[in-house]
Formats: C-alpha cells, sequence, structure tokens
C-alpha cells in the first residue's frame, strides 16, 4: 500500500523541485562544492514513523543547526543559571552574523547569532579538545540515533576562512564571557558546525524534540526533558534571525536553518521535519526548505497555535461500581446491594499524557461527584506519561479524600513511577503505606464492593462449609431429593495454588465449592494472566463446560485449601434417567445462573460501548 | 469539597499578595485612581471550568490587552492580506509606545506596538464612529461571553492626553498608512483601550482563544478559528514588547499584558489565564501578573514548549471481527465461520481532536494491516473534532483502500460534518453515494460480517418457515417429543414495527421465530435507543424472562411482518409434569445457548478491558 501522507510528500517534492532560485552558499569555500539540485524532505511523528522523499541519505555539514543542539547539551552540563549568565535569550532581529552583545554584561543577545553559539559551546565542558569534541558527538549522534562524525574537509575549510568568528571569539573574551583564550572554543564551534548529517538524521533529531528529548526510534533520552522546552524556546524567538516573526506567523513551528541548506522544524509533542536543499535566499535560509515548511504547516494544519480544546482531558471512560462489578462472583442478595449502593464506588480509566490541563478534568469531575463518593479508583492502564503537576494534583485529591474518611485506590501506578516519588516524597513514607494499590482494576473494585457490602450490612460469609439446601443450584429440590443428589457427588480436596482446571481441557464435571476460595485466570501464567472470577463457599463452577461440552475456557486455581464436591457429566446424565424431576430443577437453577451472568455482562458491555 | 486548584491559586495569592514592588501608572491619570491592593488571577479551561481568587470582578480598563483582539476583528473584516499590507507581524525590539515603522513602506513592525494598533484600528469597518464602536464591543462581548462597555470616564482621560498616539496617527497618515484623516481612528483606539473588563473576563477570553475561537461558557465562536493563529502568533512575537524571548522562555505561552495592571497568557488547546494588580514594573507590565504567570507555568508546568509526543493519536480502540461481533444473533456454524476469518474486519474507535499528527497513527494501522484487511470500519463516536487536514488523510486513505476493492466503512460521521465536505468536495458527489455511513458500529460490523460470510460459502438464509427439527433450541428430540412439544405452542402473528416484548413487562413467554425478522432494543424510541440483536427465523427469543421470572431487560420489535410460535411458562411446567424428557432437553439447549452467549459476550469483554 502506498502511504497517503508519502503520496503528499511525493507530490510536494515533486512541485518544489523546479523552485530553482537562490544561490549554494559559497563564504565557506568547501559548502559551494554541493549540487544545487540537491533535493530532500524527511517527516518523524513523535511516535517514531518515518516519512521520507527524496535525497534524505546525502551527507553534509549540520552548520547553525547545530546551535540549538550544543545549547542543550551546555544547559545539561552547566545548568540553566550558568548558561543564561553567559548567553541571553532575547532576538536580536539582526542577520545570523551580527555580534549583538548586550550593553554593559557584554552577554550575546541569544545562542542562535554565532556570538551567542560560540559562547555556548565555550560551555562544552571536558579536559581536551578531544574529549570535548566527543562530549560534543556524543550528544549529537544521541539525538540522530546514529553515531555522527565530523566533515574533516568542511571543517578545514571553516578553520582557515572563519576570520569574523575569531574576531568575535575575541571580543567574548574581551567583555569576560569567554573567561580562557578564545581560539580553542571557536575550534569547537567549527567543529559542531562541520558535523555531517543527513536530511533523515534532521526529521529524526527534530522528532527527538517534540518527542521532549527522548529519540523515538532509540527510545533513548538525548537531552534531559526539562531543557527541551528551553532549547524550541530560543528556536521560536530568535532562530530564523530577523525573519523570526514572520517564521512563526506563517509556519508556528520553532526551527533552525543552517547555510549548507539544511532546515529542522519541531511541532512540540507531534512531530519534526527535516529538509535538505542547499540553495539560500538573502536571509540564508534554504529557498526550497522555507516554502516545503510552509506547505506542510497550512496543508497540513501544523501552526502550533491552531489548536483546539479538550473536554475529556485524561478521563478515558468514567463508570460506578453500580454499573460495573468485579470479576468476584455474588449471591443474589449481594448483586442486589451493589446495584443500590454501588454508585459510591466511582472509577476513573485515565489516559494519554497527564498534565495539568488533562488532570484538572479528574479533579472537576471528583469535585462534581464528591457528595456519592466513598471510594475511588484511579486506573493508570492507558495512561503514557504523567509530568510533576499533574502527580501533585494526584496526590493533593488523594490527600484530601482520605483525610474525609474517604478511600482512593490506585491501579496499575507501575507505569507512573513518577506518581509514587511525588506520593513518597511528599508522604515522607511510601505510596503504599497510604494508599491501597492494586496490579489491576478488577481486585481494586472488589476491594470496594466488599467494603460497600460490609457497610450495608452483608452478612460475613460463613465460615462453616454450606449445606446443600443453602446452595442456590439446589433451590426447589427436597430433603429426599438433595439427598438423592448428595449420593451422586465425589468429593475433591485441593491444595493452595493447584490447578483445578486448565484452559483446553476436555472434562466436564462441575464443582460445588465446600471450603475455600477458588479464582478463574484467563492467559497463562507466563502471558498476561487476567482474574476472570473468584468463588466461595456455596458457589458452582465448571458448568459451562458440563453443558455443552466445550473445552474448558479458562483455568481456574485454589487461592487456599479447597474442598469440593463434584458432579460428573455421568452422574448427570444418571441423573435424567433416575430422578427427572432433580434434574429439572437443576437445570432450571443452573439456566437461571446462566441468564443472570449474561444480563450482568450485557450490562457492562453497554459501558464500554 | 475545596478543589485542589483553587487551593494552589489561593496559596499563590496569599504568597504574591505581599509582592508591593512596582507604581501604579499614572500617565493617563484617570489609571492612577486604582487600588495598588487590587489583585485577581482567574484560570479558565478550554473546556470551560472556571478556577478564581481575589478581586477576580472589579473593573478595570483593558488597555493594550485589546490589542491582539482588534487584530482578530481587523483579520475577520479584512481578510489577511489587507492587513499584512498595512501591518508586519516582526517583533521591534522595542518599548510598547515605539513608533518603529519599516523602512520603505513605512508599515508599523507590528500590531501589539502603538503605531500597529492605530493602523488596526483604522481597519474596523463602519459607516459611523458609532457603528465602529459597536462592532468593537460586539466582538470584545464575544470572547468575553457578556455585554461589554467602554469605561467613559477612561477614555475622555485617554482622549485628553493622547498627544503621543496623535503623533503616531499622523505619522501613519503621512506614510499613506492611514488614509483618512487620523483622529477618528486614534479616538477608537483610545475607547478600545477604555473598555472595562474584569479578571475573570480576562480568563475567558483567554480560553476562548485557547480553544481556537470558542467561547467556552457560550460555546459561541468569538472569531474564526483560522485567525487564532494569528492572534496568538503576534501575542508570542511581540506579546510582551523588548521582554518577548525572555518571556516565552520563562513563561512559554502568548500573553499580552495592559497598563491598567492586567496580563491575558493562553495555553494554546488547554487554559486560559487572566491576572490583575495594578502595580507595574519599568517595562509597563503587573509586577504580581508576571510572576503569577511564572509561577503558574513553573510549577504547573505549563510552558507550551514542554510536551511530550503521544503514540496512540487518534485511535481508542483497535480490535477485529474475530474478536468482537455485531449483536446479530449467528448460528454456531456462521459463528466459527466468524471467529477463522473475521480478522479480515478491522474496526478503528478513533477519538479527540483528529489533525494531521493524530491521524498519522490510524495511517499507519492501516498500512501495517493492509495485507489483512477486506472492511475497514471507522467509528467516530468519540471525536470530538477533525481538521481539513485529518479530514483529507481520510479521505485518501479510504478512497485508496476502495480503488483496491476493499471496503470503508463511517459510522457516526454526522459528528465531524467536515468530513462529508471534504468527501463531497473532493468527490463531486455525496459521502453516501461512494461510501457506506452507518449511525452505529453494530450494524457496520454486520454488514462486513454479512459479506465475509457469504464470501465463504455460507448457506443463504432460508427464506421458507424452519422445520421444528431444524431448530437448535428442540435437538435431540425424537418426532413424538416434537409433535407433543409443537401442541404446547400458541401461534402469535405481528405486524412490522410491532412491540412484541416491551421492556419492564412481567409477562414470561418464550418466542420461536418462524417468519420475518425482530431486534433487539435497549432504551427508549427518545433516549438513545441502541440495538442489542437482531434474531432471524428458526431462533428463539424471550427465553431469559422465563427463565429467571424477572421483567423484560430490553424491547423486542417486528423488523418485518413476523410470526412466531410461543412457549408460556404454564405450558413448560405443564411439560415437566406429563413429559420430563422432553423438559430436560429444551433446558439442556436453552442452557447451552445461554453458554454460548456468556462466552462470547465475556470474550468481549476483554477486548474494551
Amino acid at each position: 500500500m502506498t502511504s497517503p501522507i508519502l503520496d503528499f510528500l511525493r507530490r510536494l517534492h515533486a512541485e518544489l523541485t523546479d523552485l530553482r532560485d537562490g544561490e549554494v552558499a559559497t563564504y565557506i569555500p568547501e559548502l559551494g562544492r554541493a549540487d544545487p539540485e540537491w533535493f530532500g524532505i524527511c517527516v518523524v511523528t513523535a511516535g517514531g514513523h518515518v516519512y521520507e522523499i527524496g535525497q534524505t541519505d546525502i551527507e553534509f555539514t549540520i552548520q547553525s543547526i547545530s546551535k540549538p543542539f550544543v545549547y542543550g547539551l551546555a544547559l545539561e552540563d552547566n545548568g540553566r543559571e550558568d548558561v543564561l549568565a553567559k548567553v541571553g535569550v532575547e532576538p536580536s532581529g539582526d542577520a545570523f552574523n551580527s555580534i549583538s552583545l548586550e550593553p554593559g554584561t557584554g552577554r550575546p543577545l541569544n545562542p542562535m547569532i554565532n556570538a551567542g553559539a560560540i559562547a555556548t559551546a565555550s560551555l562544552v565542558p571536558g579536559e581536551t579538545a578531544l574529549s570535548r569534541q566527543r562530549r560534543l558527538l556524543h550528544g549529537f549522534s544521541s539525538f540522530a540515533g546514529r553515531p555522527l562524525a565530523i566533515d574533516e574537509t568542511v571543517y578545514n575549510s571553516e578553520s582557515e576562512t572563519g576570520h569574523r568568528n575569531r574576531a568575535i571569539g575575541h571580543m567574548l573574551r574581551n567583555f569576560g564571557i569567554l573567561t580562557e583564550a578564545p581560539d580553542p572554543t571557536v575550534e569547537l564551534y567549527f567543529q559542531q558546525c562541520s558535523i555531517s548529517v543527513t536530511c533523515r538524521d534532521l526529521g529524526v533529531m527534530a522528532a527527538t524534540l517534540a518527542n521532549r528529548g527522548v529519540n523515538p526510534l532509540t527510545a533513548k533520552q538525548a537531552v534531559r526533558g526539562e531543557y527541551v522546552a528551553d532549547m524550541l524556546s530560543v528556536m521560536n524567538s530568535c532562530g530564523m534571525y530577523d525573519w523570526a516573526g514572520e517564521w512563526i506567523y506563517k509556519v508556528g513551528m520553532p526551527a533552525k536553518s543552517g547555510v549548507s541548506g539544511g532546515i529542522l522544524a519541531v511541532l512540540p509533542g507531534q512531530l519534526g521535519i527535516g529538509v535538505f536543499s542547499p540553495r539560500l535566499d538573502s536571509h540564508g535560509n534554504s529557498v526550497r526548505g522555507i516554502k516545503v515548511c510552509e506547505a506542510l504547516s497550512q496543508r497540513l494544519d501544523l501552526h502550533m497555535f491552531n489548536r483546539r480544546g479538550s473536554r475529556q482531558g485524561a478521563i478515558r471512560l468514567h463508570f460506578t461500581g453500580a454499573k460495573v462489578n468485579s470479576r468476584r462472583v455474588r449471591s443474589s442478595t449481594e448483586a442486589a446491594t451493589l446495584q443500590r449502593h454501588g454508585h459510591r464506588i466511582q472509577v476513573v480509566q485515565l489516559q494519554g499524557n497527564m498534565t495539568f490541563a488533562t488532570t484538572e478534568a479528574v479533579a472537576h469531575l471528583v469535585a462534581e461527584r464528591h457528595d456519592d463518593l466513598d471510594y475511588l479508583v484511579l486506573d493508570f492502564k492507558h495512561v503514557l506519561s504523567i509530568n510533576d503537576t499533574a502527580a501533585r494534583l494526584v496526590y493533593e485529591l488523594a490527600t484530601q479524600l482520605q483525610a474525609e474518611g474517604r478511600h482512593v485506590l490506585f491501579t496499575r501506578s507501575d507505569r507512573v513511577p513518577l506518581l509514587a516519588r511525588v506520593f513518597r516524597h511528599k508522604l515522607g513514607t511510601d505510596f503504599e503505606e497510604r494508599f491501597i494499590s492494586f496490579e489491576e482494576e478488577d481486585p481494586a473494585l472488589e476491594w470496594c464492593e466488599e467494603r460497600v457490602l460490609a457497610a450495608r450490612g452483608a452478612p460475613i460469609p460463613d465460615q462453616k462449609p454450606p449445606r446443600l439446601v443453602d446452595i442456590d443450584l439446589l433451590r426447589g429440590l427436597t430433603g429426599e431429593e438433595l439427598d438423592i443428589f448428595g449420593d451422586h457427588l465425589e468429593r475433591q480436596q485441593f491444595a493452595e495454588h493447584d490447578l483445578i482446571i486448565q484452559v483446553g481441557e476436555e472434562a466436564g464435571e462441575l464443582f460445588i465449592l465446600f471450603e475455600g476460595r477458588v479464582s478463574v485466570f484467563v492467559g497463562s501464567e507466563n502471558v498476561q494472566r487476567r482474574r476472570l472470577a473468584t468463588f466461595s463457599p456455596g458457589m458452582v463452577f465448571g458448568e459451562m463446560s458440563m453443558i455443552d461440552r466445550s473445552p474448558r475456557s479458562a483455568t481456574i486455581q485454589a487461592d487456599s485449601p479447597v474442598v469440593c464436591r463434584v458432579l460428573t457429566r455421568e452422574a448427570f446424565d444418571r441423573l435424567g434417567v433416575e430422578h427427572p424431576s432433580i434434574k429439572i430443577k437443576l437445570l432450571e437453577n443452573l439456566s437461571q445462573a446462566l441468564s443472570r451472568k449474561l444480563r450482568k455482562a450485557n450490562l457492562e458491555l453497554s459501558v464500554f460501548d
């Protein structure tokens, strides 16, 4: 199948191939050797899907596009305060090679002009020139997701002709922004500009910025997430020099261009764009590159300020314990109690990237349902990430509800380790010491149900083995019939963890549980094992395979030492011949139980629909 | 319950109340009457939740915060081209009252400096001063969601002292940017600055921008969505004058401040912030206002460039027809065929705001599953919005699949009218003429299943009434038993649309369908009516209430003229006494059918879990 997205890029590429305005840069002689026809476009999503067309594999030197990345490395290695002391973040309104030092401090106005970039390069740590260069290459390679190297020919060409940049270096030394001899730092700056990349690399590097510093192809963190906003902010304000206002107005994405013909643009949280075509306009930007970004922004509606609000935020699904129950099989009295009082259990399934704005919807929902809420289950199964603010908001909600005597339960909170860290930091103790945490929504729901039932005076489950007369399946049987039925049963005993029924087995007995507790699972021990139901004494299991003679559809395991009495299919058949009235009553009771379970399953399906 | 979000704002408000730096503006004498202690904070989400603390109801004049809004109105009334001819979008790097005209054209550099704002005000249409003022007030009131008015005292004070702005007006007339006498436009500019607002109004206006021009409280469009990005772009580049770079670096939200002490900031797609406190710093920005925005950005992690990517995009849930089936009740042969070949039906439930970046995930999924896909159901039930790009991407996917002989079905596409418009525009004909559209996922799934079954050689449903011996429920009965059973049935006939069973009824017959087709519904005719199942001849319905004596849980309606044969509970009881072997066989068959349905329901639940 040809991807319609690739088709779109192919058409755009063909359309702009005819655009031959502009000139290849020659002020660094080696750059002049570029083929002016080279033209590549690469779009990489924050999810890691790559769409590329044209010459996306040709290597060229990164030039000024290196500036935001070295800025990111400088922030990571020195911290924000030290970096801001050396270089500002204010646009200069001037061209790329302007000196633009701040009156008084001598601080370059921003890291995107050469003066600021040289000041930034001075912050790359290392004992020797080689170790500083290694730090650079390691950082850039993490962004690109492959090992990058310096193009020595271009570097030598830059170094031979870079008089203006040497002058800037000395000016910075004069103002004390550089504290040592400027030459090694200026050389490092030439080296950063001479790192060899492809158009595809630019796309991946952009997508890494769109993905808060995590390379979406390698899943590795290229720069600490907290510094990505700094890098994008200076690209936003100063990335396109004296054209920044119009660029954001028209294209609406932080971007950076280089004189070798590359442009890198970032739509935060969504995607990265790399374009390469060597002919430049009078601002020093790739002519086709600009047109590609404008076309992508307009035709794909990518402008970062063209966004709609969302009402649902982090809430994927919300339901109460009156509508959906745990897999614990309930007696009819218990089921009725839960239907009446289950609304006091509120279950919220969360989703996506939890931030203040998306988590606010959860706080709002809790406030709205507050009077009706004794139990709140927050299920993190579908959450992709949580940030510190959202974690603190969850903390505030949880502790406040707890202080009011309400219960907050967390499920799958292992997906968001930051949440536990925030709780530990705030509480001074582990998360689990104060809050109830489950691996799945189902047992959390059961926990709440047990308490709702207890509060409504549900009888405490009898620890004595049930009498036959109390068993739902045997309802309506006379004393004599019960005795006859009892004679058809076999006693079976199981130790804790024993498998009573294994999925796929052909056997067809029906089990009446007399002592202990058993759970039904789907999935194997190793794969995703999920509890379907838990049974307590007096309940019946295994009846479905006995009835329809199909293989066992689930595994049943003893949660404790278990005593069952078992009705084989043969005994059941025999009952039909010898005592048809007993078999009719059993079948009626069985059908009723199945019917009740089916009604419940249909009700739950209506919630998820 | 006290909201933790409000608690946070309350603490922030208390903490910053002690900050008494700065001076109340006095250059317009009337502004000097403000109480320097006034302090309000209001956060409004794009979903319309309002959080406010302090003096959020005190009225003050909007001053420069009017500039982006008049810019929006000018764009709406004149179009982008005409507006850009009069005023640029490039930051000036200068203070708010700078004249900053572009060399050559005389065009003010941007609409946020006074010169640009006066040029913008000249574009507000109207025959008379009054009609132009009405246009202004109407536009601003839509943003605030309540009728706003001009503070005449402040307006007079501005008008009396506004010599510098009159000078700017004449300068603009000199350069031909204003084409008529400047005074009426300068007066209109004084009026726009004198519109009375509260801190809460600022919050709502900001949230309207965050919500792409739709006021989240009134749900009314205040400005065409396409111009919101223009407004936010100039706020981003020039909203905070010579402090724009640092503002975006630190706060990361497009914003605008005014000399009366207001600041309005927007986190696109998420929320709006209004702050009011009259003491100003040397840049003319509210001292506390700046601190509030910095604190909100840092503590709530609101920086617009601090975003993570999302892998799931617009895909809420994806499953195949092998896992989830339609509500059409199937024979066991049909069910087996669907289990084997249903993977050729792919159902994608979509969600959220569909844009290029979120919809790309759908294109990627389709490409990945392409070889396994004969039927694609796209369900728009959970979609909040779609933009043009996403609609075109869906169009490309759909037409390409169709050209390959595959089927694309749309459900609930009425939620996204733009989709139908894009298809109509591209196809030159209505959506429904080329594609299959359903109101719900369920019948769409059934449509696909029918075709999968037909392609796998499933027998064409017999149009003749079934014989008793072919009915699943009667499996295993001897010829003599069938005759006896037949004598216990009553014939009943229904016209098309007749209600055969009504939800809540106490009756307990079991129906065997002989001719025609019936459907099961939950919900009433007026409320949300949802089909649970459709039955064809030979199938049985109503058995659950007969078995468990509970009221009918759904409504069953004749889809066509229908003939049933009915077994009453009395007749069923009579059978048990007179012919127990028949009743045992019936109950066994019934239990098997229930058991099969329950297995299927549990399988479906596992998909949604």
